[in-house]
């Protein structure tokens, strides 16, 4: 794996496909609102540094499947796979 | 149910359709205005995180019907029903 | 009343029509500034949450008569009668 | 009077028309700045709230004939008399 | 003089013509940067209040010879002369 | 080298070329996100100012390889050779 | 030289033009990005003022050559020699 540790409070994601979704948790967004896509963490940053210069670890850890908005974060590709760099806010939700 | 918990101050809402809103009670907004919508509270965040690190609790709690700005949020589909998740100020008040 | 509590320092109002407005307090907005209704105050959030996590009570409180802001908040309608919640700073001034 | 108290750091002012400028003092704004006029402070709000709650206030006071931003503020009508209420920091100077 | 006290960190500026600057000191701004202009400070305000309420007086002093942004500030005629109200940070240089 | 220190929390990075790239770590940004580039840190500022004046180091050190937003920083040229003075929040992550 | 003091974290520098630079220093910003130009530090103000009215030295000091953003700052002409005054953050690095 090329990435050693994401900067600040960012999250390496690997976005799962549609396929990958579990039955009966089908997260399909719709067309008006906001877009969100399902993930798994696989390394986070040190977490978000305050205005007094204390670092705050980030909701999210390893191995965590999460919801992120779609349009949010840096593509990459390691491998082959597709990955995301995310800013921590651009995470919505941890799922079951 | 696919989410565990809503990150930062966010909320998973369900919103109401027009025909659940009880007698009495028909919000409907007018078209000047930003719009808005009931809904109820199915989880939420651990809370605001403020400049100096300490989290705030949100002000809704679960089941709350609430009413909160039709244009905010990400929608999200769960086993076929339409959730949102919501920014904790996209709120505007606790209905009774 | 299907509004329980305003959140935050949100304000719950009802619009004054200008038959209701009282003779020799007639206001009538120009039209090259920003305009302003007046209102009456049936509902306040808790109040405005400081950086530090305080929060601090609304200069108004209910049953004042206040006047606003006329393109702020969002409009909503309970028993046929038309309301806004409008957010603290919307609120230009306590009326006599 | 219609205006008990305006809130926050507002100022409910009183613009003077051209004519009751005094002579010697003829303040006409040119074309490419931005604009400014003369008025009479009528009431003051409580002041400015700073970040800690702290309530700070104004540096004008009631009576004080003061220069203010042309195009800031909402104007209002009491007993066919033009009015403005404006933010503390329309304001730009005290007069003599 | 009309001014008695300009508010916060503003400063009443005379405009200095380009007659009037001295030899070997013509400021003449080029065309594709931001411009700037001489002038003499007539008259300071209290200067800039802090988030904690304190008031930090400013750089600038009666009398002082300064370089300012063109384009800043509100232009103002007292007794047919032009002046300037400017914000304390309008003003990038104090000159010999 | 012409440059001796980078100020505040900037970092001078040398861009690293498709073809240096080592084999089984191709990062190639797709279309529709924010696209990254790899790099090598030759150079850190002290680090990046809070707001009580505390200076705090950067995560980065001279020597690591970087993933940055490609679209961030100032180009410059050194002895025929490209160089970016990023920002510290350009930087996504530090790579193995 | 006209210039006493340049205000706050404002530095004015004197550009270098390109016949001046060092050879084997050659800095030519390329297209798509951000150009950066090489000068000498005439004169510094005081530094950046802290939100608690503390001021922070900046990090250049008069003599320094630097590179600084090609499209801020303001441009004044001094005895018929060009100058800029820069903000503190628009100057990128010192050069040896």
């Amino acid at each position: 794996m090329a990435i050693k540790k994401p900067l600040g409070d960012r999250v390496l994601v690997k976005p799962l496909e549609p396929k990958e979704v579990k039955k009966g948790e089908i997260i399909i967004p719709d067309t008006a609102k906001e877009k969100s896509q399902e993930g798994k963490v696989i390394e986070v940053g040190r977490g978000k540094m305050l205005e007094d210069g204390k670092v705050v670890p980030l909701e999210v850890k390893k191995g965590d499947r999460v919801l992120y908005k779609e349009y949010g974060g840096t593509e990459i590709k390691i491998e082959a796979e597709k990955y995301l760099i995310l800013e921590g806010e651009d995470i919505l939700a941890i799922l079951k």
